[in-house]
């Protein structure tokens, strides 16, 4: 069971004028599942992405960024389950680009206006005749009024689909955006997480679109950890299709590129966090915010580390206020000139420690009552500066063990 | 139960001319429990120790780093379980300093002569009167012949004790080496691991012993992990009494220091591996060897991004082939110039991945026969040069998330 994650509201997921999505089952790895999408953008969009930092990265990865960069707009995406493509070497990059080529020639488009993306279990042979075989089907089923399908059919170990959507007014013209987003595992996002799509019918200037997606990006999917282990998968795709009848945003500092990107992180980040309210295994939502430090960079340091850290999380997992484990993990953070005795920690109002002892008014049941709630705030202040940051993840139970002792089976 | 991990063998622990040790039950957190222990160390030793580096260091920890700088002789150690005192501020430091001048005062030397260990739960008040009031039956019951008993006493959530020793010749004469360890949790030491703590009667320059600490800290302890949670208390302690009837060691490199070195690291090493072995809720020891890299460094960069992933230590809790997550991991070590066309993994002596994709030969039930064993090798090769380092780890089970989700309960 997700962490208060609300589902979907079709209401809010609006279809956005110039993209369409159609979904059917392939069978790629089990029966009876959608597990192939094909969406669909008109001529004339501005598409951008930001993908894993993993050095294994995936071959559809490769090849989405090799496509990114080519002069010629993308078009489609072809989106699979069930087999990541990952670890597959020439031969999986022969694949991925086979499954572009066979869509590229049922849409009338090139290949390498075609964007690959596959999900799943990592070193398998992906599959690519079955994908051929259900492209037809897929392309038959488009509509504009999708998304909600779409992110189901993009689940892998997911227990509940990811959608949500915003309006906002540019120029006094309504835009919209609707984003899905998938993952549960492998999570700790180093560019992207694993799969991430918005779309808006905003008007906004090709220029201007890789650090829309960059920055979106790093407010959202970059700030997120479950399990700490970096997919090689992680794709977040932005796309505008510039459709609205506002003038075009030229510079994100301008007024309407301001609201649009204010309004799109929104959406970006509620994606991302149902990622990590729907973590593998994950009872609790947990924030992490760390303040106080010298730079931003070593605020996320810290934070991360206490994100990452087994013992931290199953403390959560228990409801154990045994929050000298947080103390540590800010220790070993790798600050190297960390001063210990500036620290304070606070779990939601409740103080817990001053200049890095225990505070002498902290009362045992304080911390319990904190440590209960399904939702957690934990503050740590360096006492170094005055930047800051914040990560969200989630604990470590019985069940996250459980569901990655048993996938695949 | 620990994975293949002898019980201590009596007669290999020998005792060390010069050292005599003494236990007592002092009730620090619980009754009926051996948890104060007693070193007394001769005059005229040569002793040294390697520290956390996590910026949270416990008090104990901040008062060994400033005792071993000075110019008098270490003449004791006071160590206790149930209690970490980290995270504990002055009061804590004040606390350690006490439970020093407590046992100085009764052996007649100074309070800067004595060492201070605690090991246990964070950022709780330590108890010093039980453990001043435990002093005089720990001095009492010293004998040279007590190393398994301290074994037994510095144990936390240790389901074993942890004692190795050895004799090897030195110029002719005959010196004997014995050791303890703890820990199972919070274990990724970064200079030593929770408590280890190494005596022999071999004649070493004082001058060498701050090398010889650190180069067995540097061939055991910190090359293991369990959870990634480096402790706010690790420490190695090395003693030479200097009673051996041979010439001073005034050099590592000579056949003489070589000859103890290699017989000193050979106990660090099952130390070391005892800890893993009894690693929190561990069911398999896994060693990962990574070679061909540029640098040492990124080797085990490489080595302990494969032992700290939840996923593949999930897997290995399994006895599952997913062995793509070792690949992923590999590619989010951080080597950020890293070609996955070059990677080759094996598991134990079946070649599972050539040039970064699944080997044709390999069979999946293949796998499955290695992952089923409680020893296994991953060598990973990553085609970039000649260096190579080894780290050891255990695999992740519901037993260690019930462990710490219960721990001080």
């Amino acid at each position: 069971m997700p962490v208060n994650l609300p589902a979907p509201n079709p209401a809010e997921l609006f279809p956005i004028a110039g993209v369409t999505i159609g979904i059917t089952e392939a069978g790629i790895r089990k029966a009876n599942r959608k597990d192939l999408t094909v969406v669909q953008i008109d001529a004339g969009a501005s598409v951008s992405g930001v993908f894993t930092q993993n050095r294994f990265c995936a071959a559809p990865v490769q090849i989405c960024r090799e496509h990114l960069a080519g002069s010629q707009g993308i078009r489609a995406m072809v989106i699979n389950t069930g087999n990541a493509n990952a670890g597959t070497g020439a031969d999986g990059l022969a694949r991925a680009q086979q499954s572009c080529a066979a869509l590229a020639t049922r849409l009338g488009i090139s290949a390498n206006q075609v964007l690959p993306f596959s999900t799943g279990v990592i070193m398998e042979t992906l599959p690519v005749d079955r994908i051929e075989a259900g492209l037809d089907a897929a392309i038959a089923d488009a509509k504009a009024d999708n998304w909600l399908n779409a992110a189901h059919a993009i689940m892998t170990t997911d227990t509940a689909p990811k959608a949500f959507g915003a309006q906002v007014s540019i120029d006094g013209v309504t835009v919209s955006i609707t984003g899905i987003s998938k993952g549960a595992g492998m999570i700790r996002p180093n560019m992207a997480t694993m799969l991430g799509f918005m779309a808006t019918d905003a008007n906004v200037a090709p220029a201007v679109m890789k650090q829309l997606a960059l920055e979106l990006a790093e407010g959202s999917f970059n700030r997120v950890t479950v399990d700490g282990d970096t997919s090689t998968n992680d794709s977040f795709v932005v796309i505008a299709t510039n459709k609205a009848a506002h003038a075009p945003i030229t510079s994100l500092a301008s007024p309407a590129g301001q609201a649009l990107k204010t309004a799109m992180l929104g959406v970006a980040q509620k994606l991302a966090q149902a990622i990590v309210r729907d973590g593998e295994g994950a009872t609790k939502f947990i924030s992490i915010k760390v303040e106080g430090g010298s730079t931003q960079a070593e605020c996320r340091q810290v934070a991360y580390a206490i994100a990452h850290s087994p013992l931290v999380k199953t403390a959560f997992f228990a409801s154990d206020p045994n929050l000298g484990r947080i103390l540590a993990a800010v220790g070993y953070a790798g600050i190297t000139d960390l001063d210990q005795t500036g620290i304070d920690l606070y779990l939601d109002d409740v103080h817990v420690a001053v200049k890095g002892g225990r505070n002498p008014a902290y009362r045992e049941e304080d911390g319990q009552r904190v440590m209960k709630q399904s939702e957690i705030t934990v503050r740590v202040l360096l006492g170094r500066g005055s930047a800051a940051d914040t990560v969200w993840t989630c604990d470590l139970s019985h069940e996250y063990v459980t569901i990655n002792a048993d996938y695949r089976s």
